[in-house]
């Protein structure tokens, strides 16, 4: 269990931590990879959120798994964009989560995982918790825990 | 300041931080970005460190500069990456650390990028301080730190 005053203290800007899905780019299911590869390239995100047509949040694709199916045999083979879609290559089994915001969970997903899309009672896609604004707080823990706390160490009995 | 304990407690597995170059892909600044495009797809990491001859870190490439030279007026150009190399492409204002870790300066580093490339003081890259490494000591922290020490605030005289 995360102690009260680490969680109080990394909460303290718990609203800057979702990023609205008005503010993240992402594809259609029935995108296709042709359309995510010049998403992907010009966005500056190597992997997007994938929805379906009722904005529920079917998966994740990232750019490597788009080029991937560029490779033929011997030599890049671009045509073979055109006739695959976004869902034929989309990771499926990816972690979400939804509000309010689980701590505990939230910190152990981003261990693995650059960041984790939110989503509502529906499934849909409401926006992402990135690793970046989460060490945005643990730099603010890190600074003043102990200038607003004195932690002493507990005495074994 | 990071204060004595959180700083005790973050770096309670600091040998576990450094990642060696031994287990981190890198490209060469002469590689040719159809070479390049290969191992950034292949490896799973979007962006790489790229080393001169002398072994020494000159600069970052990803995945999506290398395919943002494919894309010509019209259609998509493999052909364009054969005559092309990883050193016109990378960038080359990076961060980069030493060690001793300086903690401070690479938690601030670690809010902008997922991973701080290391070098030694010949700048040759010996390894990769990693986004997902100081989130595992943040859970530790998160967990443990009200386990071990009594946290009080402190009364304003």
């Amino acid at each position: 269990m995360i102690g009260t005053t680490v969680r109080k203290m990394l909460l303290e800007n718990e609203d800057d931590f979702l990023i609205s899905s008005d503010n993240v780019a992402t594809l259609s299911e029935s995108n296709s990879l042709e359309h995510a590869l010049l998403v992907l390239t010009k966005i500056g995100y190597s992997r997007v959120p994938v929805l379906n047509k009722e904005e529920q949040l079917v998966g994740l694709v990232s750019l490597s798994q788009v080029v991937d199916q560029m490779f033929g045999i011997e030599d890049l083979e671009p045509e073979n964009l055109a006739n695959k879609k976004v869902v034929d290559v989309m990771d499926t089994d990816i972690p979400m989560i939804s509000l309010p915001l689980d701590l505990e969970k939230t910190l152990h997903l981003l261990v693995n995982d650059s960041f984790i899309p939110v989503v509502n009672e529906l499934k849909q896609f409401t926006g992402i918790i990135t690793r970046k604004e989460i060490l945005k707080a643990v730099n603010h823990l890190a600074h003043e825990l102990e200038i607003e706390y004195d932690v002493i160490e507990k005495v074994n009995t």
